[in-house]
């Protein structure tokens, strides 16, 4: 099943049935992101979304360094931040920047809008895109060396794809939140951990890694159905009022309910058995 | 007055003024909840909601083991779950599917709505919809010996009465409610505490629904005006702008303020007195 | 530049550039408000969100005892409150109260509309008034000795111009929101740390004022173009979908990219100097 | 089936297959509603809604000379509206007001939420009332000596249970519905045809009955999981974003598509034939 | 009470009890708008929302030609649009427009926020920003020599401050709004009345504007609290769910209800008199 | 710059400059549509939406017949409504269902999304699919021979690439919205006139396309800044509150007031001559 996956900045493994580990794959860059890079995960989170050997994943990066140290900003000002574009009128550069961002973006929810849960274990520098890429995932880990920074004042922006919409609805601290927004200032793991943004910290890299893999294998042994619905109507009732959740609950597991996985789960249930489900 | 209240399933008692305490009265079953028993709590709930004599309300669970162990899977196995609905066809099944499903919700539905504030003390088994329904509730707390779990996905469904789309307007860390709804673990005071999703832990069962009626006490001990508005106010706010929240109050407030209750308590405060407070 | 702020009820110092401290200034009364000083509260805070000198606001209260005690009863039961209004109709009364409240809310909104950031530090009595204040704030911090509660329920009313809105969008624990909104109970500063009300908790007043003054100096350092819209886009984000927040970014953005700020703080970066930016 | 309705104030006739009339029933008293008839409206289009033998109804007030002339004024102003009530504190009185339109809204609701659509058509006196009703329904057409008026502010009040939510969103003429809901003035079939607040005119009451119930004839025809869920995300829709509208459109129709009348209609269309669907 | 109103750019007149006549006066320059004109709009209309000697108003432009051309082109080529600010940077610029624009818009939404209902009769040139401001006011009529336009195009930019944010809520017929708005194209009475932007045409200027008095003069004597209720809950309606709408309605109507208007209506309905109302 | 199209089931021609012509090319099937074709057409929107030489574009179908018979029903019924899926289990067909219609709305959904505006002119046979498309574009013409329907319930299912979501927003009379969508019946161009389906009704399809090309040609001689930000806003307004429409513009032409469009139209309007726009 591997065999369908040759990403180019990125390595798949499947290290366990109906586990894909996804490792950005740019070490010598500190995982640095550059367009065709961000573009190539949002296709490949696409084609895990629907992949039905996969039912969680677990979100890397490569080297000792970095989980991913963000934008890569020699790559960045020699694009479409160098003021190089020929439009010579604000308006139009203001055109160009909407065209270049939106699909930026959508790269990123892509992380959000995959099927399948998505658990982002963080080590090192996990600066700037690191908050906006780990925030469309559904489950942050790290270990203890991580260093983390909402980096994009740093140089003159305010972030653009995701941590300024995604993270108040993470973790309930506004204050904390602006704080570190408007700052750009490192927190550590204790810090994530105290404010929520982390669900856990562990001693090292390779711990983070056990860790977030066997939280997955944990969700990849449950119901697909259940699973995949649970995250889809917790991040649908994230954006809208309670009642409009309930009905939304109510017509998405109209059809969800029809499973043979609830007779499988309660079977196996009373059975003690491990149960299996039809692939998704 | 207690003599209005004859509900089957549920027990109400009024050991103080203005206290109502709602205890669910399945012991023997783990207090797990079949279908008449959320058609009662719906009603239930309605009554408490307009009742004069009622400021506060205390929810827990009787017997040893368990606040609820959730929906009785056998019942529940045997009705609508089953697959035994008559309809062969399943865009029918999911209408009545919906059509059991919305009703179900309106009940829990109605602890929200109830317009006295409802503290749940939890203890020992709470379980899938202990977790709905105490969602719904405005304070929860529990005792030491608590075992909470999200538990729909084991049984090979997404949770469908409340807890995805309450649960993370309640704490503050998506993160945390993925996990937990997505993975089923069970998770003890200690952690429910650390998130935010109760407020107390207390030692004893008996001592968990001490406090709580002691906090119902002081709540009734309060303005009635005064605290009903709080909760409607706050749960329009949750679901709405900040803008619209700010507008909603001033429009609540312009036929609230004009209560006898300011003068009562600012008068009391002067006189250092407890004010009394005319029945709603 | 300090001579163009006059304000009867308010100190306004710069205790350095582009950092301003509002100190709230009726210390013989624990600063409490009445309808002169928050109609003078807006017009500061909308003459400060324009003001290029500014890229960050202090705001504390004058005196030992109180950062607020909160609002003026005294003042307030001879004024609006006190049912002296002429109209003899409850439904005319209940249009004068809203024309009432209404631009007493506008006041507090001005400061969470003023572009710059605002940094809030309480010591002694913060009730009231206080948190409504404090949450249309960035960021909260205070020191050790501070009283705080959400005191309205205590003169009978429920709380009206922000605390019921903004306070659930602040800290993330719904139940501790409802339970100190409902009882009016005291809360010291290692609770309020604690749930996330305040960010930082100092020994003395003192502290806090000076933790609070360099935050706003770090924060003023930056990019004011990034900073300031940064705060915009949290605020924006926390009342709408995540998909509404990615799109008002990029359109926000598609302007603010265009600054030479980038090009600064990015050129200071590699130099490894401190940048400058105009002044906005 | 009929036997099956018993109303006390309304008429229930089946005059073909899937075809049900409901009459309001108080001619002499030209159809005006109090308390115990809207009660016992809502409880009848429950049913109504779930009925498998009910494919579309049809709604129309007998007697020759009102559809409905709205509220029992009589009747209502010995009841609620009457300062009767014995709360003496206007609060209190607010709160009693509430719990007294909330379900009388409720009621006029159940029109909308009622599963099957509903076709009005109205003769003679349709005032107040009668305009908060047929905005809860899906079609309205009327006959030639129609009497319409948004009679309400005539009372001294704004209409409270649905016409100025709903009139806005049934026609597309924002300053005619202010006019005519601000006026009270009388407004006749021609000009309701128009605006669009009905579809057909009629020579005679008669003649609009028929009308009606060949309309729902040839709706009833139709597949109900198409025509029903037709019904639902069209009242969905009105109320959210597009992109919400497209994702509860392809929710729902995730388990209506499994349908066996998707099989039925094509092969009929083939076939030339009257296709058949099973109950709903 | 005219003595109260003295603005530089407007005439108020008070043809008859509770209505107030308010006309553009400058129509040397036919009517167009700098910015001195607009703010003193904004504060002539906020004052106006709350003159309980004003029941209804009636917007006109002085002279024959326009009721207004719509923006001084001239004084704003001078001014803001001119590209004249000192701001170097186009981030910077944009943080003008911005604080340029808001202002701008308060002053039309104050038409709109105005508490009692705004009657605009049009004649000859009504371009551009008559647009916008007629969709703010409530019921818009005109003479039969109008020439309205979308304008805005024209000059290379989209309408600011209202246009395209109301016209779409105001008339029915979206693809006529954008017909309209991206052609700048001139459209007449007929047009107009045909798709709903106008409720009546008139032959001539001085025909509409007594139509327009006669409708003010109507709505005038109606009781007061009905009828700024029937506004409000209109506007928070058409941008509000119909449930949102409903409980709005319910929670306005707690207090409004308890008006004695409603008993004063009753009974002069009954004894066929005038009803007065108090003061509003 | 037509060389830059070479779609397979679309012809794409500029018969003026930045007019661009899409015609649907599929005649001899009615121009029904199946996967390919519709992937194509969200791919050519795509395209034409950053094509600088492209200012407004026409869509129409080729061949005498129709503008297209919508679905084909019989490369979809031996597709994926075939009831031919591999998923044996309800929950597990309702996820690909999801699937496969969540891109096709997304394909419908770029011709909105296009930032050029859209005419459509249609002719013959215009069902199903036929209006879903339409609603999606700016302004809908049409021929007199034109027969709409919204013809899904005839095949047993609710439309569900964007009828339903649409047509509510596009024409102000939701109950001929719902009788249309209910019955499938057809309605011919002058009835789509009346209600504001159509903008316009021309004799033959030829003039229709002629006339489709002239309000092409008219909106391509504007400023495309102005233009483009218009369709943007107009259909943000649609889908938001009129204080979030106002902001949204204010951010949005705080960087399209920056274009030098606004003094080249100034001038032109000025010097009457025809102002000449950069490309975008």
């Amino acid at each position: 099943m591997t065999s369908a996956y040759s990403p180019k900045y990125f390595t798949v493994r499947f290290p366990q049935e109906y586990v894909a580990h996804v490792e950005i794959n740019r070490a010598d860059k500190m995982n640095a992101f550059f367009e065709a890079m961000w573009i190539e995960l949002g296709q490949l989170f696409n084609q895990l979304s629907h992949d039905s050997a996969v039912r969680a994943i677990v979100l890397t990066g490569a080297g000792d360094k970095a989980f991913t140290a963000g934008l890569d900003v020699k790559a960045a000002s020699e694009g479409t931040l160098s003021g190089k574009e020929e439009a010579s009128d604000p308006a139009r550069k203001a055109v160009n920047l909407r065209r270049h961002v939106g699909p930026f973006q959508d790269c990123i929810t892509a992380v959000e809008k995959c099927e399948k849960p998505v658990i982002v274990a963080m080590h090192g520098f996990s600066l700037g895109l690191a908050i906006d890429l780990s925030t469309a995932c559904d489950v942050r880990v790290c270990s203890r060396d991580v260093k983390f920074a909402v980096k994009e004042v740093d140089i003159g922006l305010a972030a653009d794809v995701g941590t300024l919409s995604r993270l108040p609805k993470v973790v309930g601290n506004f204050g904390w939140v602006k704080e570190v927004a408007m700052t750009a200032r490192l927190f550590g793991a204790e810090e994530a951990l105290r404010v929520g943004f982390v669900s856990s910290v562990y001693d090292t890299k390779a711990e983070a890694i056990k860790g977030a893999l066997q939280l997955a294998a944990l969700i990849a042994s449950k119901s697909p159905v259940a699973v995949q619905g649970t995250k889809e109507i917790l991040n649908w009732s994230r954006d809208h009022t309670v009642q409009d959740g309930l009905r939304y609950t109510a017509v998405w597991n109209s059809a969800a309910l029809q499973t043979q996985d609830v007779a499988s789960a309660l079977l196996s249930g009373i059975q003690k058995r491990t149960p299996t489900f039809e692939k998704l």
